[in-house]
């Protein structure tokens, strides 16, 4: 699985006009300073069905080498070098000159043990100006209406079976976001409720809320009160599909391939509220005054199991005569057929025994546990992006089906609390989480923030940076050891960690 | 949907032969006394696919009455009156008189203000003693080897749409649950690892749980441990499904039909632990030390909308083109056509706006909220036993498709805190539920336990008598009326108070 990869990544053309205003900001990270092209053709409309049509539309530009890392790294050529070897581990951070990451923002990354030839995880930390594409009248805004919004925004993105679609959804996801609020801008800056019917895009006359309804219907007695936090998790949903069914284009209209899929962990800071929306197995938690608030969970075959087993249930043709939904302890061998085995089916939370027939045989959809949990014997998440190439071994069997695009959004409002400096939201890839865990991680917040004077900025770099060695160990007895004498994480390792209180300034 | 059912209840016959040895107990339950029927046919091994047949075969014994309430209240003809009077609405409890329903649980009652002709909740309180079928190696089991195990039942079962489902649950699921532990006696009485694999009915060899195994798979290098625990909950799980099934065959089988559907709510005490399963909106909590346990949550349109929509996804034809599986938050008018409206999709948690299409127009599978939320404008659980003829409105359109009937089972170890005599579970139906909270009835439970002697095996069912007594209310002004003047609950009421570490003996 863990392929070299030659991707070619596609470069996102922004549909508006001419670039749009920029906030100005110190923490601007230098990476955002770069103009969003611009439109080479007619603006579109956006999309009537977000699935069906993406709202930015893509464009190649070139084609990359096969590695890179994020551009807030500054990285020289020397340095990447030394970023993409093995043997020594370096771990990576944003240069302590120049213009620091949004809030204060610390950020830290090591290279794997050799698993793959590259580092698979990518990094993105923007903050994204969003114009309103139109009124909610359905009139085209004037530029005197622009008033925009803002938000910050930080993802984390672990490749697996290539590094294509980590770099792509890098560059792009955040993109996609931006598009998909541009509708919601004035919406979102009204303090009324969200308007449940707007006019379509042909300027046609608005429609009332009214709930006169046709037919007998008593349970529409009222319309149903959609907040506007409710659009924002909406928006950020659409996006990330809207970013897999890019991937899948790129695969099918060019001739190279996004290889490989990736975990999505992102951060969007918008209004007052963060929004953490997670696809696949990394992590995030808030560390607040010592106490630990998980703002994730990972989608695993264990977490996933029903959810995977229905599917195969009802769409039976998926599973290709190969494989079996029903979940066994162990693998079923010939010599068992008419003997009782446990087993789970997809409604099913205990076991059960029964009588083992001939499709019994067939491998589980699910097996295996923890780290060395499977689909299809293949892929150990159940949710990200890309993979639209990935093939069970030595079969022409597709498992994307089986993986969702959409991630989970929990949402943290940052002012029903008064956060201090050493607040913080800790993102990791599980290259971190193998190894470690939410205790410990609170643990390494409070003695190395304490450290520090509470206004020293560069205090988040260096708490991300002892996690990150905290988790990779030191070379010793030939391998990665950490000081318990257990194997330290032989993955790349990637983390944020974002002050609420900091220094930052996010008011 | 309330109709007035004539259902004739099956009577199921035990599998085994002679009856077999019953615990000797002073909690017993009048209606435990009864024999379990003599099998008039050749013992059934057990299924090999416990969804594909039931274990516990059905007989009708007799036609029954409209009408019937549990057999534990022991009502006279005149009482089974009173407790059908819509306008008297008077509390039923088991007589003060007599033996007490076991650990002195408590049991109250009352049937709706006219929502429907009679009373359509049912309950079941029983010792069930569970005879081994045969031995792990799968000899038949000798007389002398019987250590059977003996499980504590309740249940409350919630009929829609007519009485027969809850009456049939009410008398048989608990012998279902017992079919499914036969096979498991000697392994649950086993400290070791359940065994993964047991030998067939045949008589074949055992195998070995050999971790030997054939092709790639490194995700199978390890077994997985299955606990005594997860048997337990995987035989209830199978049980739901086999009654549910069950009143499938009926409903072909014979010419009378069971109608409707209810809700179950079912503990089973085994072995130390207290096992909370429920299909449908019926609540269970504990109130242990003043603090609420919640052991169950409730299935309904709101709370299952994701399961049901992705159902209309991938099996439109479900949908017989009359309702589409996209959420709006009020009904989509012709003339909106072209307009763009909120939704949501089956894999989105927020909202976003859409283009209004022609299919759109359609009804949604999930619409309204609250109490009026609906599956295809019908009903109102998702969850639940029969509706084997539930049709959509002025349709043929089958809606069981969409309904599960496989309950969520939380597990609570009794062994693992020192209860005291005011520690109880409360199980309630939505009639209880609908006009009080959890830290309403806690506060109930400490009011009424504190104004009695602890050791006062008559005060769980004065606290059954005040929580239900203060979910219907009194009548005034035309109307029944909570103290606060706001309505009581015009539903049927049934409530099971069960003390943890009350008088009745458990050990």
């Amino acid at each position: 699985m863990l392929n070299r990869v030659r991707s070619a990544v596609a470069h996102l053309v922004s549909s508006g006009g001419a670039s749009p205003p920029r906030p100005k900001s110190p923490d601007l990270p230098s990476t955002t300073s770069a103009p969003l092209a611009a439109a080479p053709e007619t603006p579109k409309s956006p999309p009537a069905r977000p699935r069906s049509e993406s709202g930015a539309s893509a464009k190649t530009v070139e084609t990359r080498a096969s590695f890179s890392r994020p551009t807030f790294l500054q990285l020289s050529p020397g340095g990447l070098r030394r970023a993409d070897d093995h043997a020594g581990r370096a771990v990576q951070s944003p240069p302590d000159r120049g213009r620091r990451l949004p809030w204060s923002t610390g950020y830290a990354e090591v290279i794997n043990a050799g698993k793959s030839r590259h580092n698979e995880d990518q990094a993105c930390c923007e903050v994204v100006y969003v114009e309103g594409r139109r009124s909610v009248t359905g009139a085209p805004r004037e530029p005197s209406q622009s008033q925009g919004l803002c938000f910050y925004y930080w993802g984390l993105f672990d490749g697996h079976a290539g590094g294509g679609a980590a770099e792509m959804a890098s560059r792009l996801l955040h993109r996609h976001i931006r598009e998909q609020l541009k509708d919601l801008v004035e919406i979102l800056q009204d303090p009324s409720p969200p308007p449940l019917c707007l006019p379509g895009t042909s300027g046609t006359p608005g429609c009332s809320d009214s709930t006169h309804l046709i037919g007998p219907q008593s349970c529409w007695s009222s319309q149903k009160e959609v907040t506007h936090e409710s659009l924002v998790v909406g928006a950020i949903e659409n996006a990330f599909q809207l970013m897999d069914e890019q991937m899948a284009r790129e695969r099918e209209r060019r001739g190279h391939q996004v290889e490989g899929g990736c975990c999505a962990l992102v951060v969007v800071y918008l209004l007052g509220k963060v929004y953490v929306a997670n696809a696949g197995d990394s992590r995030a938690i808030i560390v607040r005054n010592g106490e630990i608030i998980p703002m994730s969970r990972e989608f695993t075959p264990e977490t996933e199991r029903q959810r995977l087993q229905l599917l195969g249930f009802l769409k039976p043709e998926l599973l290709g005569g190969e494989f079996t939904h029903l979940e066994f302890p162990r693998r079923v061998q010939p010599k068992e057929l008419g003997q009782r085995m446990l087993y789970r089916d997809q409604n099913m939370t205990g076991w059960a025994y029964k009588k083992i027939e001939l499709e019994d045989l067939r491998f589980p959809l699910v097996c295996g546990e923890g780290k060395k949990a499977r689909v299809m014997a293949t892929i150990g998440v159940t949710r990200g992006l890309g993979d639209h190439n990935l093939k069970v071994c030595s079969s022409t069997l597709p498992i994307k089906p089986f993986l969702s695009c959409f991630p989970e959004v929990r949402v943290y409002d940052l002012t029903q609390y008064e956060h201090c400096p050493d607040d913080v939201l800790v993102l990791g890839t599980d290259g971190l989480w193998d190894v470690t865990n939410d205790c410990e991680v609170a643990a390494t917040v409070d003695r190395v923030l304490s450290a520090y004077e509470p206004n020293d900025p560069s205090r988040y770099t260096a708490l991300a940076q002892a996690l990150v060695l905290g988790a990779r160990g030191t070379p010793r007895d030939r391998g990665w050891r950490l000081p318990n004498n257990k194997l330290g994480s032989g993955d790349d390792i990637s983390v944020f960690v974002i002050p609420l209180g900091g220094p930052g300034s996010y008011s």
